[in-house]
């Protein structure tokens, strides 16, 4: 199975539709590529017009919400990587992704709330899709989202 | 008019000598450039001496304020690559810039108060201007801050 | 003294042994180098099993210990870049730190516990370990930790 046709694989587990048009707020671009080291802005788990989890990890959002919402905005950067490059074989590793989430100030499980990034990495890049990874619990997010998360890909002309 | 005509005259609209000498606490680099890639210390609205905005935004800081205070880290950010560079010509992209804010705990409109500083960006740099962005909300910054941002610029030698 | 002597002599001060194994949770690498640049991966205070420095720096946490948190980050940092190119003279540069620290609502001397991780880097590396930084406050980090750091180093073959 190609990395694209798993991308779509995943995306179907969580819902998400790989053809949608991503929507970005605010007056930035949401790839910018320099050299071979592709950034993707922070990422909120929107699915069309709608942030699909807002809250608070460890209060109104579940552990396994926040998984879920780090999983949707990691799918929404594979998208824009696939739209951008023409096919996500173009990825040839993930140097960093820092993963933002609203926290209850008790809760300390940042480490699990990002693993649902990392899990969506590596089941669509495979070993391409090893990574650094920085997970921080903040006081707010654009638009209340519970997550966000940014990326640097390492990429190549395909 | 030229890229640091446009600069001056941004500056001045904010009441920001572009001039001044850009004083940087702590024990580190204000400017790190690495190849073509140029990395910028995480600036607070600092004029002179003095932090021009201390508070939470959505509390004791507007949110216009909030995107006056994103603007003036980014004058700041900008007057450094120009005294390294000689020139804000040597700007070739701004892949990425991160934009953390004290928030009050109900304040989501994390993504207006970063305009502030992508409007700068556009402002001074037109098409180069362009860059990736993650807006966090936190609970504190150096000084009390309202408001810290860190570039990524992309530089070529002129 | 060679770096790799003088790293060994910070770490002493630190009571950290440098030939410790470097423990990583959660699903990801703990460097990945893509080119000339190295990214580490979100260090927390850990020596062997156990995170040294938990809660709240300016609470349960004094400045002093959120400084020596900072440093332990480091040198875990710098074990991580040894372990992987054989020796510290593989660094040219640190373009980038970034450190978070859980704070206090009314604590603002978030620079002066990021010196602590600054402070190894110029100790262990001189010249090549000037560093651009960023200093931010937050609510939590994983495992309840004081202090996460995350680093670029620009690297070369040796």
């Amino acid at each position: 199975m190609t990395r694209d046709d798993k991308f779509r694989q995943v995306a179907a587990e969580f819902g998400f539709d790989p053809e949608q048009e991503i929507k970005i707020g605010g007056k930035y671009t949401p790839v910018l590529i320099d050299g071979n080291t592709a950034y993707i802005a922070g990422q909120v788990p929107r699915v069309g017009e709608v942030v699909r989890f807002v809250g608070v990890v460890g209060e109104s959002i579940t552990l396994d919400d926040g998984r879920r919402a780090a999983a949707i905005s990691t799918l929404r950067a594979l998208t824009l990587i696939r739209n951008r490059c023409g096919t996500l074989d173009a990825i040839q590793a993930v140097p960093r992704i820092t993963v933002f989430m609203r926290s209850a100030p008790d809760f300390t499980m940042q480490s699990e709330v990002a693993d649902g990034a990392s899990d969506v990495l590596y089941a669509v890049l495979g070993d391409a899709g090893v990574h650094t990874r920085t997970s921080v619990g903040v006081l707010q997010l654009p638009k209340g989202a519970a997550v966000e998360v940014d990326f640097i890909f390492s990429v190549r002309s395909v």
